[in-house]
């Protein structure tokens, strides 16, 4: 699997169309070679309702690009098979009907190959699209939306297929080289910030969610952050002193969330002859500990920080952070497909691993910004309707690509949510 | 029953022991007052598990002053029945263990006159404790803190015993006579709020919850906020105009929930012959669309406001709008048990009812307050805990005891929660 | 209590006016009677689907007679109440709506005191409708079939009350007084039955249930039944061997009943400093190693029979070994409301204790009898109804009245349920 | 596919190693010709908890010849995988531990490619087995069980695929032709057998399952039985005239069932433009009212017949009625693959399409016979241990391979199991 970015196909705002079909095809590209290793079972199965097979991103993903693209916008355009609209609609009601979510693993057919040949139809048709003159600003937009939408899905082939692969008592590997990290000391430090109206979201130029938007003025007190995410180590010792056991450290329903489902410890991990192992896309191995630790739950989060004597960051207080800092890590293109060892910041005084290697937990819910307005049409559906009930994270993980996040990107997951890439990062209030 | 409030007590900071014991039995006696028209049976069951027995209320309210006050204070304090100590604590994990939630309507013992007199030798008790010398300002800190809590399960009392009457297919009344209103004419207008650094949270010398602390810095953009709250006419208009069958309406989680329970209309509604009835304290009656909306859940308060192309307004918004209010409105005191029609502002430019009739929805999770720390002790899972998955009602009932509410008090249930008087009033961005 | 069978009230065939009047009123008051040591809450609540509140049973068993006599076929008869038909009817569609049985408990309405005044109603009316001469055979046999129903509910209003009681942690006491026998060396022996064309059924003059009939020719090879229970002493031999732990003893669905519901141990059954205690109507005490076993599952008997090398015996075999057994034991009317020791047969060669202390398990699932026809009209629905998924049960229990039970008498409970006094008797092949 | 039966394999007691050898291969290579018109998804996915994955079915019948003959009794076998002996042990507790049944379609891994090579080295090290000289009678036993298990698996899958395939909006076809049949008019009529002590059960020196011993007397009261079996169009008037709404009709938990479900037709029926369609192996066609009734549960089958004033017969009327029909008749030989229009029995006075077509549900629970003893050993948990909460059937299917079935077979499922071809056959009391 080679998954380096290409330096070209970097987002410029005024590309030429050969620029632009570079572009697109080079990230349908990655999410074709992310399924490359994986067997037609693999792609087919899906292994709880949060989860989805494959096969089904493979197509949800070219589905888009038909859908808000090519039947509104190319004449002439013909449907590759129009059942496709609803089998693969995921939750836009103004597209009408959709194949219920948890049945999505129910459908052996469409197959694989004949997922593949609608995935080249529709790249062929919008390679054709983007050569034409007659694209306008909006269509632009979707199409870079559907780019986007496409890099999210890269993410969740790769949560999802972890999850699958890890209810195998055979515990098969996605991938067999394991990456080989030097380990430095590092020591946390604290990093101050000045209580100030600050802004937070995005107003520039290029391209975002709506849910980023407007930009607005928030006021922040002082506080403090960790110069590094927290670490296995750290969380071991969080289950050693009995962090599992002891109410007083945990949300109310976190607590019952832990009860109900015997949580122990972190998602994939297992206890062997009194050590831990974790499941992870090489295989099954044993927990490091200078590794920011992922595949935890808000709450476990949120009562890890309290035990620590300290609290998750809101999601201004992250990002008036973490906005300094280069937007490099751990991402996608490295191929590690796990959080690295602790590794020292590039700029002085900024947070270190900020972006990469896990999404960090903040206590904000997902909610919208003040004077938010959903994207008009259906797309307006893609993030508004689901401000509620969730949290945010932020900074992306080993498996977002590089391309994809922003310092104002807020990604959101229920409070329960374990098998995305998912850590945290401790905060403290005053100076 | 008589719930007229004594005006001899309201809460002054430095009372003498004399006016300590008559408050304390003032508002210990408005609790028994609400059980006294109930039968046996109606205190004993429990109809649904978010909802208590009234026996169960009259006993908890109970330890509560037994197990924070008395024990630890009292010297020489002997527990009526020590098994009460498991049986009647709600959630405090520092207490020991707990009855489970859902089981509390199991428990046929104690019968009600065990705990009527569970009630009185905790009063006498207390009564001695009240008149001795020797309280700490931590210990009237707890004793304070205990009348609060008896005061929200008065407005427990009441909604708990709704609900389980209103599973009665001979839908009994809890109380006869109906409260008459002189309906006038009044106009909804938007009061324009201008965008500014303001505080909000508890900063005063009387009682607040730790949840309203500490009062800090927001920044509100510009906004507008409705003069008055939305009507059941209002809602009838939203039901007629399809709003329960639109998902574009819709939080995603909100029609999920709405699809899967079946709702067409508010909890307590019945449509017979076309027209609406609901279920009332007073029994069953027509629903009139003068009086404010409740039993309303967040969702469907959500979306009716994006249907009335508006917002719910936020808590920083709705205390900032409201405190410039009167405290006074349709409380427990005039007994009228349901909201009243819609009056005019005593004050001008202010909103009115902001106080009184229904809960009022902002679209707010409940979180910690920036510098948020929980009480120390058991009593400090008071609030904390709760902190995650929930939202902020705002101003108070008509179940709810007068001198219990504040501007800045924080009221929080779950989105789907709807047998409550919760409603809503609704805002708009900009001036 | 004073349980005690009237020696004038047992059945006669052709009872003068007087005579039926007593017996009726002398049923009915043994329901009364078992109810009154029961606080208004204890009969209020219903602790389970499957059990119903005290006061339902005491409406229920009223309003049988009713609906099936007294509005029928007394002309002038004015129902107390018309909302009790739907309210009070158990499972009849041919009478109309019915409240839903897991609401049962939600009835705080009508309260107790009425539920008697509804009983007093219907009994007076039920007097003078005996004392007059119309009454045909059809309706002889209608208010026959209600007292036997009556008498069924005595039992469930112990058995249902017993496990409300056990879901108080305070573990309150039914009746105070505990039953003492005296324990005799009691060895058990195999009682042989020859194989041969055998009838079973109830073919007599006096009252049985439709499911009893026909009478009919049935081919039994030779077999042994045990000449007592299995007891609880026998019991904890099971538990100490394993018997919980083995999935090779049990049916398959049996085993996933017990693993889905943590079964260890019969119900009520509670282990401390490794002594086993168990709720009894007299309170926790400790399991007694001398008396049948009760509280059982027919998933559980079925094992412990494997386990002992034995199996359960056929409903026919049963009848057919029992039958020349007196029909005299531990039944309700001893007032000791829970098995007692073993005790010799009265008659030799006769099975002891087939009769009281505890329904025995049978291994024959409850279906119709070859030419079985239901009763016709709304009692049609009274048994055949039920005639899938249950196995049949024999001989009655220390909670049945002794006028209630016959040899041919068939009851029947889902294979998962343990909250009746069910306990077994092993069989063998072969003489 | 070429599902024709081999004429030379038909079962003899004293096969030559050759003939037996063919035999093995002829029936394992049914099974593989089933899976050869699916795609590898089709073969991975599981549908629903009852159904298992094709793939799992291949390899299951695999693991039973590895497990019970190779590994105890060919020296120096070797196991493909001793991960398998987990994964695909279905329900052997005597074995070890099993892979959950309900899990079974997270297995992505082993694919379909490593499933056929385990069975090709299985069949090979069977071969070399059969070949040899050192087979003992007891474990030609077990190879016969294989065999017969084989065939077992052989009806599933199809009635699991045909499940799986339902569920796709696309509606795909397993097999593209569909049987044609000349229709001819089949008056149906009562056949009539006298009362009298009769035998049933297998006691010849073929091969049977231990459940249909020992062979044994039972009294039969003089019956009749339907001629034929219930049609569609029998069924289509069932409908019309209100059975699914009218619980009279039903036994108590049938009905709970049916409304539970939202049973409005058989399994697999869809009504569009007031016409019934039905999914079958060949696609979605319109219901054939010429054609025996399938998909229809225990529950279904008995409220039919109480319309239809008749009941179903007993497993015992079954057996004396069917067993002088001639063994022929729509078997998965045919290719069919969907039960075919009524026709003239073969013999005079004898049922027709007894065997084949639709398995006949009885009234009689699946319970051990008189005498009845497991098989010892862990092929012992082959079928004791499901004798309860299940009802037999009769007489084989469309998807049954005709050298599986006899007169003697006992076929059982649970009253609401729909998803085989399941139909019924009337009976009445009397001659």
């Amino acid at each position: 699997m080679d998954l380096n970015p290409d330096p070209k196909t970097s987002l410029r705002r005024l590309e030429l169309p050969a620029k632009r079909a570079e572009r697109f095809l080079s990230i349908r590209q990655v999410t074709s070679a992310l399924a490359a290793p994986l067997s037609t079972e693999d792609c087919a199965i899906q292994s709880m309702p949060d989860a989805s097979p494959v096969k089904w991103h493979l197509a949800h993903t070219t589905w888009f690009f038909e859908t808000f693209v090519l039947v509104p916008h190319q004449p002439g355009y013909r449907p590759l098979e129009p059942s496709y609209r609803v089998l693969f609609n995921s939750y836009y009601y103004a597209v009408g009907d959709r194949h219920p979510r948890p049945e999505r693993g129910m459908l052996s057919r469409p197959g694989l190959e004949q997922v593949r040949a609608y995935r080249d139809h529709v790249d062929q048709a919008m390679l054709e699209f983007l050569s034409g003159e007659r694209a306008l600003p909006a269509v632009d937009a979707l199409i870079e939306l559907g780019l986007h939408h496409e890099q999210q899905h890269q993410e969740l082939i790769l949560t999802d297929i972890k999850h699958l692969l890890s209810r195998n008592p055979l515990k098969p590997a996605y991938q067999e080289q394991w990456p080989l990290t030097a380990i430095h000391a590092c020591a946390r430090r604290w990093i101050s910030c000045a209580a100030g109206l600050r802004e937070i979201g995005y107003s520039g130029p290029d391209f975002c969610f709506d849910n980023e938007t407007p930009r607005h003025r928030v006021w922040l007190d002082a506080f403090r952050i960790a110069s590094h995410p927290v670490t296995h180590g750290d969380f071991m010792e969080f289950i050693d002193d009995g962090g599992y056991r002891r109410p007083e450290l945990w949300l109310s329903a976190g607590w019952e969330a832990a009860m109900a489902r015997g949580w122990q410890a972190p998602a994939y991990w297992e206890s062997r002859d009194g050590r831990w192992y974790s499941f992870t896309l090489h295989g099954e191995a044993p927990v490091d500990p200078h590794t920011p630790i992922c595949h935890v739950s808000f709450y476990e989060a949120d009562a890890f920080a309290r035990w620590a004597n300290a609290r998750l960051p809101t999601e201004s207080e992250w990002e008036v952070a973490a906005r300094s800092s280069p937007l490099a890590g751990n991402f996608l293109e490295s191929s590690a497909l796990h959080p690295l060892a602790l590794r020292e910041a590039s700029a002085n005084g900024t947070p270190a691993q900020a972006f990469g290697d896990v999404w960090e937990w903040t206590r904000s819910d997902y909610g919208p910004y003040p004077g938010f307005q959903c994207t008009s049409g259906a797309v307006g559906e893609y993030n508004g309707k689901f401000m509620s009930g969730q949290y945010v994270l932020r900074g992306g993980s080993c498996a977002t690509p590089c391309s994809h996040i922003r310092a104002s990107y807020r990604n959101f997951f229920p409070p329960d949510a374990r098998w995305q890439f998912s850590g945290l990062r401790l905060a403290r209030d005053g100076e």
